[in-house]
């Protein structure tokens, strides 16, 4: 496996993918969250969205943790923006960089922000133009990249036209997001593939959930397509509202975990990681998904006199 | 992807390495878990194994499991024996196919059958002539294979050691275990690759936990590397006694999920091995960790007027 990226650049998203979809925690708790992740090492961390708080109550209060928060000059933070009203708030809050979220199936755009793909896209053209206007960079998600949840099957071909139209109105980068867990190794390969083929020197960033377990598994089939920037949420953060006990976002010390043992660097203290992870859990105050969280990193000794591990 | 394995076979090994690690379930519900995997598509289970009561009681009633399951003419069945003593037992009971086991780590073997790799490896070299001499067949699994939770590093020479050795013996297949989850794809790809360049013709199966995540991962790295033979556990069965809340091996319908959308035959019904996994849920009277079991596979339509997905 010579041929991987050197080095990754991860964004943390937890304090907003991740609390987004927990019940609600107070402002200090995330803000002393968001605090410890500036100090794992970790470069990029997605620290509230700016929605509507009768949609999403979780995230009310976005100007005050983000006013609250210790920033680290090392640390790149961002906010993710459903519109045009939301980037506003967001700039008008001092963010640099932003995401704007879009659907690539009609359905699930028209269940979260009430129109179609299109009709986003046409918001999002005069969002880019608002964020360069005012010296922001702004990155476009594509949500349900791999599947949709209603509609089943995504085509890649429809996954394009949303990143064409995206690139063309002024995209500073494109996320693909794994909404539901639909991502298949095979299908990493495929879509990326491909869009490597049309855009070779996009900025493209992966963000997969693990809600079947093969979050880790698509991010080696990227990374052996030399993808080198992914979100992951601390502890594996955040429910799947749909299926109550399945998991949200692949967990970032499982990420960091895996990629370090194999020679690929992302910056990031394990154990700083894992420690953020334990005051996730603690704030959340229920049992996160993370295996490395429970069993510790591979270099954990268990003691002679412990019970055997069996086979 | 085009190059991986058109078809996997898959050994199912919940009855035995799930139930091993959980707190002692009936053997009428054992035997009707084993009665469900039969009925799964799956083609070989491993359904006992024949240690010392004392050392493992979760297996006392290996005889009558074995005795009381009704066996599907198109399931392999095979137990895990520790040492002659057990094999003589399996033997006895009717089994024709048995699997040998031995810690490529000195300080992982003698916790588990007090003597030394070599010591093991003696023993099994009488073991595999009594297995042959009685028209039986045995695979040996070499535990510890990519880590040892006392020792840490086990160095691939001292697994090609193992392989060597058993090999000589007359082992009619090899399994490599990952005990305790240490193994990433980097990893797999050094160890596999290189015995791969040693034995070219050997029937090799990888036996992986998830116990920190990387279960999967870890599967596409070797489909890559051609290896068409895993082991696999029900609902992800059985945890792991040092970490408690951890998981053991990786659960079969997330790996007959995962293959499966892409274009990897297991020969298994999906539905069928989760509700056998549901069933495995009943019967040890705790969440397991398959993630497919929760949010079921990736086909499964959310109704329209559910609630959204988020991002």
């Amino acid at each position: 496996m010579s041929d991987l990226p050197a080095a990754l650049s991860l964004r943390e998203v937890g304090p907003r993918d991740g609390l987004q979809n927990e019940d609600p925690v107070p402002t200090e708790a995330k803000v002393a969250l968001i605090n410890a992740l500036s100090g794992t090492g970790v470069g990029r961390i997605e620290a509230v969205s700016f929605v509507h708080p009768k949609a999403i109550p979780q995230m009310a209060d976005a100007d005050a943790v983000w006013s609250g928060i210790d920033r680290n000059a090392a640390v790149r933070y961002s906010a993710l923006v459903p519109n045009l009203r939301g980037a506003q708030r967001a700039l008008d809050a001092g963010f640099t960089e932003i995401e704007a979220v879009v659907s690539a199936s009609d359905t699930h755009n028209r269940k979260n922000v009430n129109r179609s793909t299109a009709e986003s896209l046409d918001d999002i053209a005069a969002l880019l133009a608002l964020a360069h206007e005012r010296g922001a960079t702004c990155q476009v998600i594509v949500s349900t990249a791999f599947g949709c949840p209603y509609e089943g099957e995504v085509p890649p071909e429809r996954v394009h036209w949303v990143v064409d139209r995206a690139l063309a109105d002024g995209a500073d980068g494109i996320s693909y997001g794994d909404t539901t867990g639909m991502a298949t190794p095979s299908r990493v390969t495929q879509l990326v593939g491909e869009t490597r083929m049309r855009h070779p020197e996009l900025a493209l960033n992966l963000h997969f959930h693990n809600t079947r377990g093969t979050g880790l598994a698509n991010v080696l089939a990227a990374l052996q397509l030399g993808v080198s920037d992914f979100d992951a949420s601390v502890g594996g953060l955040g429910g799947c509202p749909y299926a109550p006990g399945a998991t949200g976002n692949i967990a970032t010390e499982e990420l960091v975990h895996m990629v370090e043992d194999m020679g690929v660097a992302t910056g990031i203290d394990l154990d700083a990681m894992i420690a953020a992870a334990a005051e996730a859990e603690q704030l959340v105050g229920r049992k996160l998904p993370s295996q490395v969280l429970r069993a510790g990193p591979r270099t954990r000794r268990t003691p002679l006199d412990d019970p055997v591990t069996g086979y």
